[in-house]
């Protein structure tokens, strides 16, 4: 249809596009409002886009990302459709400024489907991440426990359906389903929230099954809002932080040359200085991961080829929902 | 431009024009996300518009509205931009669940425009109302006042441009503005939070020179949300809120027969009474008041002949900018 | 210990009590902040709390609930500590304008604790509610439910054992676990958000199990506030809303002589009238709900006999934890 | 008076005691909840405060702030009494996070105090700040100033006054006032958002009047929650952050060996290399201050001796409300 509002065509070509994430879920963005011009726009409080140029819109935008001024950021909204196990909404509930409609089970029958972690990622506990998996398969213990996971949930969609079938109220049928059923609901946001939510969920010490959720949604964003999205990952999700005794540490061994900087010659800066600097062992490790070689970037770009239709998930939602003839 | 977004034409027709309001300030609707349907939509967690028909979605909006569902009216959202005296903006902004970027006068030099109340407006203190105007009009006054305000106004505009010539800071050189110095802004809120700052504002006892904003916004509104709109007339503005002593009060005087109603036979509740159900002399005077023949409506309908472009209140606001040769 | 601090007799009584709620839950107010007497000093932003009556105060706190001048009651604050099933928590998070940390399942292991309906709740899905239990006892059948519910709970803890035994990462051992287990969480908000959420969750409409918990919250706040709790039951709980077609079926029938009300004589509205002026079916059989006899108030007086120390909540909760050796 | 809350000495000790801020205004602790201590106990959703030693709750609380774990330092609340001038109020209500009740010029009269900078800080726009004032001072500028200052408010008073003896309704008598009147509030916000408000308002690019306001709360934070308060000066305050592009450039210049870092013999960035990893001539300047000597840190200890009683600032704001007989 035809519009006089601003009109982003990267992000329109995926607009209802559904992603799948994981074994049953989904993310698509189904509407969006506004780009980077409207992020300048309400920065520069101005009577509309002007003649201003890219490069000059991309240098405001990371000025104010730098620099913290995230409101006019919050001038660009993005709602999606999602489908996820509970235990994974559960955690993403814990972003209250965002607005969201969860299929009620109280009022409809639930579709049966349940999250079924693959091999790969079924790992121990972390060592070090004290909440997180450590890296370490328990591979040969994968099938056991598919066997175990297969028979309960078939316990529980028997019960379900049990329940529904003797006409038992809804609300109390779903108490008994396991936290990897999957949920949806529709969940609209800002762009400010939404980077704080990507920098939170796209982080290592995210649990993984979110992790895929919030890649998925980097990309979409990256389409609404390509120079927000480019700040984003140089100031924050490449970026770090330094406490006051990490950036003395540094001071110790980089010096500033006019408009140069420079290794301080012979500097050295011993694990226990780190602790005189007032680190402790464990931020001692974190500078030191910091300073490591950079990771690998993720480009979050989308795979296109992955979508799927809307009806395809609708479809595949409604066959899950128990039959019942009410006894 | 094209765009698969839900669209909505009434909204279309208003976008970007300004409405004037008071004697320098304005109001436009400068982008949308979604309509009544969008509502609908994240309500039932569907997937898509499918074939619902209009006095469905009808329905259902007002059954969400009566039962205080609020979360799906978050999923329609309104951006204006926005001019008004500072002691407008101050009431305004004490609505925080909405994005708000000001013009700065920390970095821009500011137009130096002043409301000035009309004859009708200066009106006496209320009597009742402790808080607003009461209706006495003091018109004998108002060319004095008219006097005062130019003269202050001509005096607090050359000391700002004085300051600004010789490059006084100028966070400390608008510090004498007064109040009645307009401002503007960027305000983004969903259609929720808009219902009740319209609840609040467009409301007899909100000062009315931010009632001429919400009736404004309120016709804007209208035009993006129609259903959602009218369940606001039908259930806020024109409805009202009993107490326990008001429902106690109006149970002695009307009975319920079958599915009827009808007058209790010669009941009667005297001034007193109203006491021994617990309503002060205020409340009781406020229950009259709801009893009382309905005012006529208002139908907030715009008045699209009245608006005008961006460009020219841009040229008026850059107009009013003082010209300054730093000394 | 001493302080200077507004303090509440009535509050400090309870406080760190802890009330059994559903049959392994609690709710127990942990702290708080202010009082009634904090909401006059905030509205009237005076520099301390004079020589005000308590009438005075309660006329004031009267005034500003009736009025929607909701902002002073934002400065008494609450908090508790509660443990609840996860389905309930689902619906308790809904509420975002609060502070909250819950026990984390990816850091420490679970207590296997698991709701089971009485059967008095044991109710089929309501005819008029379609989202609620319908007071039709199913009685018959929750001997059968008991006894399924005790082995897919039983499967389950053996299952988690089972696999935080083999050092499984437990954000993944817990994703079957029904939505019947109890969590816990601390949780603070403040008076006007709280008596939000008990308007939502106390009433009728809410599913039973959060209704026991707002009852009980009901009656700290009673504690802690009783002013604003008496105002809140008598213009809110025990009050109602007229739409503007309710009220003019309410003019029809009741005329205001002076400062008195009377029924006007003969004066009839039939259901086909109450259509003519716009109510549904639907709508016309909430009119007739709110004019029939009030429902025997509740005083959500709390049982102190009922409450228990935290250590005994602390032991039963330290118990149910699993004991694994990792192989 | 007795209480079974968590009770802090240090800052009951200035409980009540009214802090000079600017000329005419001022801010006071008028009430708190919880501290350190609290943060644990929700962070670790215990049952109590245990025998925890203060290394253990320090040590926990600085992993919370390093890892932005930021809900548990939700659960204190501080409340505020402050006055300050109106162009100040402005900017600190853009904290949208926090609860506000400010004195109403319309139901009340104002007291006419007016905020005059001093010589020391009437100063010329930054060449490099563009929304701050830049050191250069203005001194033999300030007698003028201070003489015209003095005119237009002493002309805005008696215009207000004028109106109010008139029986203007206050809410317009009050529109000429100028953005230098000083306006009061209560203000409640909980330690997340306290200091995040901290960071924003005690930096120096804020404008020096509301940072005066920040230093203040700070040295109250300080006392209600002393290892919260060191954990951000160590964390944030005197920490900072690095671009993807500034890590980068260190990278370079400083090596991991083992558990030690070391200077990267004659490794060395020029100023163009910057500019190669993305970095814009800003932006290599403000790594450059990065990376200067830190500046003397503020401790933020309050002064008691410049407190003063509640009774004080309320006889000099009585004292400033204009004596109005209506003619």
């Amino acid at each position: 249809m035809d519009t006089r509002r601003p009109t982003n065509p990267a992000a329109e070509e995926i607009l209802g596009l559904y992603f799948p994430v994981l074994d049953h879920g989904f993310v698509a963005l189904v509407d969006y409002m506004g780009s980077d011009e409207d992020i300048e726009r309400a920065a520069r409080v101005s009577y509309g886009y002007g003649t201003r140029r890219t490069s000059e819109t991309r240098g405001l935008i990371r000025y104010l990302r730098r620099h913290r001024h995230t409101t006019p950021s919050e001038m660009v909204e993005l709602k999606f459709h999602c489908a996820m196990p509970i235990f994974v909404a559960r955690q993403w509930i814990r972003h209250r400024t965002a607005s969201l409609n969860e299929y009620s089970g109280r009022y409809s029958l639930l579709p049966l489907l349940f999250y079924r972690p693959a091999t790969d990622q079924f790992q121990a506990q972390s060592a070090t991440n004290r909440q997180g998996r450590g890296g370490v398969s328990l591979a040969s213990l994968h099938a056991d426990a598919v066997e175990r996971w297969e028979r309960l949930r078939r316990d529980a969609a028997e019960q379900y359906e049990w329940l529904v079938s003797h006409d038992v109220a809804r609300e109390l049928a779903r108490i008994d389903l396991p936290l990897s059923t999957y949920t949806q609901w529709y969940w609209k946001i800002d762009l400010h929230n939404l980077l704080h939510f990507l920098s939170v969920r796209a982080d290592a010490h995210a649990q993984w099954e979110i992790r895929a959720y919030a890649r998925v949604m980097a990309g979409m964003l990256k389409r609404v809002a390509p120079l927000s999205f480019e700040a984003w990952v140089d100031y924050e999700l490449a970026g770090t932080h330094l406490s006051r005794g990490e950036l003395a540490a540094l001071r110790c061994l980089v010096e500033v040359r006019g408009r140069d900087l420079a290794a301080r010659p012979g500097a050295h800066v011993a694990a226990a200085e780190l602790a005189g600097l007032g680190l402790s062992n464990r931020e001692a490790d974190e500078l030191l991961a910091k300073l490591a070689a950079a990771p690998p970037a993720d480009d979050f770009d989308l795979d296109l080829g992955a979508a799927r239709s809307a009806e395809e998930f609708a479809r595949e939602m409604e066959a899950a929902v128990p039959r019942v003839d009410r006894k």
